[in-house]
């Protein structure tokens, strides 16, 4: 399969949903879908862009989308028997830019047989784009892009979750003891900026498939090992059995992620 | 004292230095000046850059700059007897800078009697200019902007540092558990978007006084309150003294200033 015509696909969906979102952001309204999660109508209606763009070129694929109804995730089965599913977040920030900050992104992927093979993040605030497909290279605008690959120390970039139900895991307590810790409020931007060799790591406590398929997979090619806090692969994924749980998730290059697995598991120390 | 044509000649240097900044950021070479502090060569071009035009305007004024020699903070006293001092950080969230990732900003004020008079924060990859003088309104882009008025709760966004001297303090591991943590790596940024009224607060533990100087009067007149964490005035500040010691910093709307004041004094609470 040439997975580099749906890569291009999907580019050109995401910039289409980000240059949208960022157009309405001022005047886009919000609202609670959950006691902790907010939706704005560019949400749904950048989903809607994405959809309609994929679906002209890849009729019959599946989709699954952050923004359903009634505050439930969007799904819709694949027609034939490929196991192709398309795994969108529309905006990855959503708090962000429903406060009218920047930091958000659109994440888009494709899923075959539960494995990301294509995977696109875009930040229409900065106009950089992160995609990689799985035959090839991870990029950031064109340009090919590694993950680090040495041990982490106390200047080391490592991106965490922003909010924990109490009490504060301990690991947590570590990592902001011994690193420098960021928050942008969009886990596929972390993603992205690990992929790219800027930030050493991220974490993810909370993360649903939408935020991470697309960032699991550049960053994959981009050298960093990608599982969740005991160790594990994360994927494949059943993309027909998904209701929306958490991920929770781990990426780093390998010297890295080791450090933190062992942050995170003390009896991995001994 | 007319602030306007200052403010101006601020918002210029500071676009001029980010524009720079951006231009050189792939290949602007970098340093640590210290154990945990990163320079680039674009952080000392920026800083001649801002000082060189505010200087053809204002000759006679006084420099505190974060980038002098061997790793100090530049310093040129006021030439005549006015207490005028302008306070630059050329590039806020260097360690972003130097790793290729964004979130970063140019920070400009004007001091007068310790006091700051005008403010202006630039990030240059998206084009967001915040500002303000001592007597009009804090402004995005030229827009009005207020601050959050309203109580925390578990959706909102507040700013923190991103790493601690063990122990973790345990104020922080509340903040971590009862709302959205964020850290960009810019404090600056943080500040602005404070003002802005996307996040609701923003504490910082290390930061230096042209991290906070020109933040901290936008924050004001954005009708934040401005204080260190005993609830104490941060200014005026003793520029011909300062040496670049830290300025612990709580900034946030009146209620959620004192939210925050009591979850780092438990003692307040009673």
């Amino acid at each position: 399969m040439n997975y580099l015509p749906l890569l291009h696909i999907a580019e050109e969906a995401a910039r289409a949903a980000g240059q949208h979102a960022l157009q309405v952001a001022a005047s886009t309204p919000s609202e609670y879908k959950s006691p902790d999660q907010i939706v704005t109508q560019a949400d749904r209606d950048c989903q809607a862009l994405i959809i309609q763009k994929i679906i002209t070129h890849c009729p019959g694929h599946g989709f699954i989308g952050e923004e359903g109804e009634h505050g439930q995730l969007f799904r819709q089965e694949p027609a034939g028997t490929e196991p192709l599913w398309w795994v969108i977040d529309p905006i990855d920030g959503t708090r962000n830019y429903a406060n009218k900050a920047l930091n958000f992104a659109v994440s888009i992927a494709l899923l075959r047989d539960g494995l990301p093979v294509v995977g696109v993040i875009y930040d229409p605030s900065t106009n950089q784009l992160f995609s990689a497909a799985i035959d090839g290279p991870a990029r950031r605008n064109g340009q090919p892009i590694q993950c680090r690959s040495e041990a982490l120390d106390s200047n080391s970039q490592v991106a965490i979750s922003g909010n924990y139900n109490p009490p504060l895991p301990s690991y947590v307590a570590r990592f902001l003891e011994r690193f420098v810790c960021m928050n942008l409020g969009s886990a596929a931007l972390h993603y992205a900026w690990v992929a790219a060799g800027a930030y050493s790591a991220a974490f993810s406590l909370k993360v649903k498939l939408w935020d991470i398929a697309a960032g699991a997979l550049i960053c994959q090619r981009a050298g960093a090992r990608i599982t969740d806090l005991q160790d594990q692969p994360v994927f494949p994924c059943d993309c027909r059995g998904y209701r929306g749980q958490p991920i929770p998730l781990l990426i780093a290059g390998s010297t890295a992620h080791r450090q933190l697995i062992n942050l995170i598991q003390p009896m991995n120390d001994r």
